[in-house]
């Protein structure tokens, strides 16, 4: 059953001309891809617009009204989990929305795929905390990740972060701090801030109803 | 009246034995002293235990439970408020307190006076926040004064940051990272964090016991 699931996927995936499928056969992210591969995205968009990049981008839902109100950037959406992207791939093609494409892979590869310095900004919306100590080398914010950040992004370029988990946050100051990175636009409480121009997810919007506070910073190199 | 009030206060400033007495004529903690003058702490404490201070002393409740705690290290409690280190003063004497020594004068003097590396950690405890953004510059935490402490800390020193105000530390994030201090051991909550030995002040814990969060930090270099 679960394999007739899978090849089931692996058909739906292929059909999408707006992804790029770098793990169509194994589940297991963290395998290291060993050879380099940069990805021509300007070939795939059609002009070479500034590239920027979501980092677990789930079901798009903010990379879509991203991508609306920003016509002029190519994005880039990654997303680790099939059944998700397939889900996000299908909305995009049935939205017309020409200026995302995907990637089905893990973040540890992404230096493998994307061309040094290509990257004007980083997305990391509400990421999987990975509450346990065990797994905080999985956290999108670890600093094996940022490392791999730091490659794929230009000079200038920033991470902007939300979360609503407050050890999570805590957690990525560190690492972000740790990996040189420095911080601005710091915020502990964003519903409550000054900041304009947010983009509200459901999950956000979830969270943050129920009296949560959201946690937001900028890193830059 | 007032010149009375302040030739009073002159007065008994001057029979403190502990206080090192930068500005005693003038109020004005912005006057920049021009000469440097190191003071040999040795000297005065009558050993050579490694030093630390706290900017911003008030009354001196945090200090003298931490000179009590770690009676080998010295301390130096920097106060730019006449009347606070008075009462700080009298108490250390009538405590009997021998590893504190009061310093009054603005953090923007220190790094005329304090030997440079020679401070292995600095508390900055609950520190005015300023909230108007037309004072930020005199934010402990503002970039010129991290600049200062930069000078005057060992290469392994840290400085530990506690305070109840989000907008300051949000602030004080940015600036440490701009300054390139590095953050650990981040707390946005810290009496319901793992965090042990915390000394907790009479303020701390009014703030704390209405369920405000208390907000802490340390930065290394």
């Amino acid at each position: 059953m679960r394999m007739r699931k899978k090849k089931h996927l692996d058909e739906r995936l292929s059909q999408f001309s707006n992804l790029v499928d770098i793990a169509p056969v194994t589940e297991d992210y963290r395998k290291v891809v060993e050879k380099k591969e940069y990805i021509d995205f300007s070939e795939y968009f059609g002009n070479s617009n500034p590239l920027q990049m979501e980092i677990g981008c789930g079901k798009g839902q903010f990379i879509f009204e991203l991508a609306s109100r920003n016509p002029d950037i190519n994005y880039i959406a990654v997303e680790v989990n099939r059944n998700v992207i397939c889900d996000a791939c299908k909305k995009a093609q049935d939205g017309n929305i020409n200026n995302v494409v995907f990637m089905h892979c893990g973040a540890e590869v992404l230096n493998k795929y994307i061309t040094p310095g290509s990257i004007g900004r980083i997305y990391l919306n509400f990421s999987c905390p990975f509450p346990k100590k065990a797994y905080e080398n999985r956290r999108l914010t670890y600093i094996r990740f940022l490392d791999i950040y730091r490659e794929i992004l230009a000079d200038d370029a920033e991470i902007h972060q939300k979360t609503d988990n407050m050890h999570f946050f805590e957690f990525s100051i560190e690492q972000f701090t740790a990996g040189g990175y420095k911080l601005k636009n710091v915020s502990l409480d964003l519903h409550n801030s000054s900041f304009e121009g947010n983009i509200i997810t459901e999950y956000e919007h979830r969270f943050s109803s129920q009296g949560m506070p959201i946690y937001r910073l900028e890193a830059y190199k």
